[in-house]
């Protein structure tokens, strides 16, 4: 039986063209925030169970691809116990927050660092919502102070603006709509749940979410999802200097904000394109997630770039690009290998890029393998140019043949 | 409990410079591989396990890292069969195969294509041998034309180059020593258990390797271990082409070469550091992969740099360099912070990549925190410069202080 060609289901591969606008959404979003001072963290993509398990117990063990554990260990478990010992981190968050309880004293405090890589969530997948996605986050670990929120978020907002999207940043504080949540009387045991309903303010019906708070037993739905404005002096710091920084009315407050993972404890934020539905990222601070490492409680905020998502918006705006091809495709003659090679060398030496076809083919094959590399020169060297000391050019676009020496060609080739 | 803070056995953390170092050797290989004309590829880093079992069977089976059934099908497979359904990939051949018998139709042909991240396997770790590591490949996918094996070669020396070291390329024909094998007497049966034995022959004494032979039956173990060279035209050509693209005598014969692998079909190559042991990358020709996707063979030869050991063995050399910090570090004055964030977005835009201390902290502290994080100047405006429109400046190596416009300091930063 034939092996299947395509992915597990959720997981994707990426042809060339989308791999070079991947490479270089990261590498625009890294610049960025390596332009603010954040430095590049990188943490194993297994963690011991535990260390994705951690206090979300049953809500994170949802999202764990688990990994079976392997030899005498597996067989051991098959007959009693748990069958897997590690899992795919599901967020970069819990990683990074077990990488500052075992390096933090190695590292510059406050620690502003960045992790940009592959997460996997073992979710149904869904149009638009995958498996296995990148995360881009930024993170400052060590300080309570308003200011690190302001430079995350501002930090955040930059990145977006270099990959060439404008989003608005919505702002909450958790604790104090948990608190408010209560006065409006759902019962302490409740407000968990009355979050998750609320959270999805902006993706179901008003109807619906009145009708699923008024089974979850609140009294007043209508009021929880039109809570009064925030008034809160650290959420105004943050939406003033954050303007003042990005030039723009960019944050607002947003009183029905919640984010999913409970490990949030007080800011939490999130971007929003406006006039697209969902977010393009989030985040929020998690003064405690250190704790469970069995280390001190360490302050901490952070947000993330949903990376799948932000591609797909620039996509839609500014339509899938082709990625360029490479300056020259060098053509060879049949028997003269060699010195396409010595000059697909040269070529390179004066820091072109140089395709060359990879066997022997006839010489319009050659050339329509150019044209599909998208090459902006075909050059060409026979026997005779060989002997004159010249190179045939034609430039792919115009069709335009010109003979000339290396020396010319490489002055107009390189502008 | 606390839970633990170290990644799993045979995995790896990485601090801001290490990943600083990894970020930069990745971009050289893919700068290099893409100036030959070769064009990224990513596939997911799950498969299905029968993609991943391919015809290695038994073999592939002990390095994968298996992924637990989740919900409904994980119940009825505790009580009969498979626990698992994906795995983690543990090279980026096989996945390569799956996409091109997947997408082939949609690429140029031959398709040159290179493929870098991470792989996992399950060995059991050792000083040097992470059950996580990255692999930098690449591939040219259907032809069987030695200029195919050429153009891989010499790219991939290239990216050695780019990186930094010269090794050597070793050749060898693995159907060719098979039949060689065969010859000196070792039956059938044997022959791929004597290629393993021989396989080890830079690793493992001599005496060793004899005596492993001898207790396989092969009659004149010597002989085995002492090839005479070899002599076939595809592997010359490939000699003398490699060594003149390269510009010195980098490739020659290697009759006892072997590699793992056993979907290599032809030609086999290996790249070696003269005076180190092991390699630091190899390859081979793998024409038939493609058949177990149902689809037709198509002629495939790749080549893989083994990352983590490149990134050792320049380590080792050029000793392991600090990453550059910041162009600045901004001093917040006790409530100044937003005339700071205005002093730092203006020395962005103008190119500089500035860090700001995030939270309210004594001068003498900011110092401390510039310093450790390697900023090259700091730059404070206070009452006093704002009114006079001008900043001061520290040089952090130099201890020299100035006060300047911003124009002034910009242009001898941008230096």
């Amino acid at each position: 039986m034939a092996i299947p060609t395509t992915p597990p289901s959720g997981f994707r591969d990426h042809l060339p063209d989308a791999c070079e606008r991947r490479w270089r959404l990261i590498q625009t979003i890294a610049k960025t925030y390596r332009s603010f001072g954040f430095q590049q963290v990188a943490t194993s993509a297994v963690e011991e169970l535990p260390v994705l398990l951690g206090k979300g117990g049953a809500e994170n063990e949802k999202l764990i691809f688990k990994i079976l554990k392997r030899g005498e260990k597996l067989e051991e478990a098959k007959a009693s116990g748990e069958l897997a010992d590690m899992g795919l981190r599901f967020d970069l968050t819990l990683p990074l927050a077990r990488y500052y309880s075992k390096y933090g004293s190695q590292l510059p405090h406050p620690f502003k660092a960045f992790h940009i890589g592959p997460v996997w969530r073992a979710e149904r997948a869904q149009k638009g919502r995958y498996r296995e996605f990148y995360q881009c986050d930024a993170d400052i670990i060590g300080t309570d102070d308003v200011a690190a929120e302001i430079d995350v978020i501002t930090a955040i907002l930059a990145a977006f603006q270099a990959a060439g999207v404008q989003p608005d940043v919505l702002l909450n504080d958790r604790a104090l709509l948990l608190k408010r949540l209560g006065e409006k009387g759902v019962p302490a045991e409740k407000i968990g749940a009355a979050c998750v309903i609320i959270d999805k303010a902006d993706k179901v019906p008003a109807d619906k979410l009145k009708a699923e708070l008024k089974e979850l037993g609140v009294a007043d739905p209508e009021a929880l999802l039109d809570l009064a404005p925030v008034s809160d002096p650290r959420l105004s710091e943050i939406v003033a200097s954050v303007n003042a920084a990005c030039g723009r009315a960019a944050a607002r407050l947003e009183p029905n904000l919640v984010r999913g993972f409970d490990y949030y404890t007080s800011t939490v934020f999130e971007f929003r394109l406006p006039g697209a539905a969902g977010s393009i990222g989030g985040g929020g601070r998690y003064d405690r997630l250190t704790e469970a490492f069995g280390g001190p409680k360490v302050p901490a905020v952070g947000g993330s770039i949903g990376f799948e998502r932000l591609l797909l918006m620039l996509e839609e705006k500014e339509g899938a690009a082709a990625a360029p091809g490479p300056d020259c495709c060098v053509i060879v003659f049949k028997g003269m290998r060699d010195t396409a090679i010595a000059l697909a060398a040269k070529l390179r030496d004066a820091g072109l890029s140089v395709d060359l076809y990879p066997a022997e083919a006839r010489i319009s094959k050659q050339f329509e393998y150019a044209q599909k590399k998208r090459a902006r020169f075909a050059v060409i060297q026979g026997y005779d140019e060989k002997a004159a000391g010249t190179i045939k050019i034609k430039e792919m676009a115009t069709k335009i043949e010109t003979e000339e020496t290396l020396e010319s060609f490489l002055r107009r080739a390189k502008t």
